[in-house]
């Protein structure tokens, strides 16, 4: 079973995933070794995956059958383990609790080779529905405190499967990150009695040079203090706090400007690994005034120094005005 | 000039350093280059660093000559400029100021090949001297608020030069992440009115098996809630905040304890890449009961998938108690 342990200076949690021990000499080779052999989330494949949670067939069809052009299924090698009470107890002065949680995954496409930025909108639309209805299942599990959807893209930023695929990790605790997200939210907000995400919005409108793109209901920036290249933020123009609340007339509108964004990416910086994750408030505490949703993508195109995520201190070569310039310029 | 930008959400500074900037087609290849070329910081190469700050010349000799054991020169790329005032100010509701800083190489050793594993400790102790004697002099600038010593060993931990060096980055501003440790060090002093540090460090010695190894002064444990595979913490025993007042006579004990642990883990792992940082007190802010100056040492072993950054939530595939039976066995 993995653990959950808390870190007693700063609170930060960690998964210890026991389950996956390797011994030092696995760890040699740094490189994710390449993939081999067939490729578990295409077609014809289905009995390799766990069995699935819920597909998209529109010619219709039994689960796990061949013919689908969406798939959710449970990760194999799951970080967290769904079965079990979160047992939270203490080891002389350290915290720790059972490693619960759900770890999910979205086959975005059939084909092994498109990613979103390849899609069409109507597929893009299909995985982003995929995370608000998979949102609201996880949900109505009381132990679970987060639903963190993430996608990894490209070996060298986390993903172990060259097919497009989404993750959705749904977690007993809230990610330290936005937990500081909704600190600095609700300071401002007891302040200025706004938005900060809503505010940034509309100055960056305003200004319009770290505006990426937009249309009527969604908006791209760089943000002003961008810790990376080329990084960008998806949000909303309408304020709201949970991204799961997102009426289903919205979806195609994001899924527009988020393959728009993605595309982008792709054309300017020759395909780039990238990261991509939503932020979202936690189950049962909205933060409804305060917090805004967002999607962060994060290319990776440094190597992050250590001495960055070791002081939270980042040193970003790019201007996000000219990034912003290069990604709104380019005719996707 | 670069930029010192404050994220409006966060309250995280980034340095945006324009002088470096890049175009797009320059990100593709994210692998560091190799270096060619014959190497600015061996001896012989003096004229292709700044003008020397410092030197041991054991026998003698002019600044920037070529017999030296160690060398301390300015950067000569530059994260921050040393010259100019701060110049806070806002661009609408964003905060921003010049980034001011210093930013120094510490030329560990004159042979190209020896890192602090290989060194002896005579030379690891004037390394640490060197780490004291500059933070005592940046110290003095009253602009400056924190002074962040770091090494990165290898590419994939973002070492740009082959040749074993440490580096120092004095700022304006105190990192997010001691920001963190010092706030929930002071959480903790408030509650139970002693510190965090030297409750872990007596837990730790009590139950011993994530001690690495430990002397009359100094101890290196694999912490509860460990990140990385394999990262590991050295701390003072005594109780103290501030690295820069770790006594003359402490040296040789911190020399050892540090060469002992990098030369484990060059063994076990095979020479990984890694990072390390010193965490100490931030300059006219000492936090002397509450806060315990360390070092943290991550090897860069895995993919750090993006959503874990991304998210400040870790998942570390090794138990920390396992890293430490593998690092406290060995041999070294």
């Amino acid at each position: 079973m993995p653990e959950l342990r808390k870190d007693p200076v700063t609170g930060r949690w960690v998964i210890i995933a026991s389950d996956r021990a390797k011994r030092p000499k696995s760890f040699i080779i740094s490189k994710a070794p390449k993939q081999t052999g067939p490729c578990p989330f295409c077609p014809g494949n289905e009995g390799m995956t766990p069995e699935e949670i819920s597909a998209i067939r529109p010619a219709g069809g039994a689960p796990n059958s061949t013919e689908w052009s969406m798939r959710v299924v449970p990760n194999k090698y799951p970080a967290l383990r769904i079965e079990g009470g979160l047992d939270r107890k203490g080891e002389g002065m350290f915290d720790k609790m059972n490693g619960i949680g759900a770890h999910e995954v979205i086959i975005e496409s059939p084909d092994h080779d498109k990613s979103i930025a390849d899609l069409d909108e109507n597929q893009v639309a299909d995985i982003i529905k995929a995370y608000k209805y998979r949102t609201h299942d996880l949900e109505r599990d009381a132990r679970f405190r987060y639903v963190l959807i993430f996608r990894n893209h490209g070996p060298s930023a986390g993903a172990s499967l060259d097919h497009a695929h989404s993750q959705i990790i749904a977690l007993p605790i809230v990610p330290k990150r936005v937990q500081e997200e909704i600190r600095g939210a609700k300071q401002y907000f007891e302040y200025k009695e706004r938005c900060v995400f809503c505010d940034m919005m509309s100055e960056e409108l305003a200004a319009g040079k770290r505006v990426v793109l937009e249309n009527d209901e969604f908006v791209v920036i760089s943000p002003f203090a961008a810790r990376f290249p080329f990084e960008t933020w998806l949000l909303p123009k309408k304020h709201s706090s949970d991204f799961a609340q997102m009426p289903d007339e919205s979806v195609g509108k994001c899924a527009s400007a988020l393959k728009d964004v993605l595309s982008r990416t792709k054309q300017v910086l020759d395909d780039p690994p990238y990261n991509f994750i939503v932020h979202t408030a936690p189950v049962h505490e909205h933060h409804e005034n305060e917090y805004h949703w967002h999607i962060e993508i994060m290319p990776r195109l440094t190597h992050v120094a250590g001495f960055e995520w070791g002081s939270g201190f980042y040193i970003n070569p790019t201007p996000p005005e000219e990034a912003a310039e290069f990604l709104r310029t380019i005719t996707s």
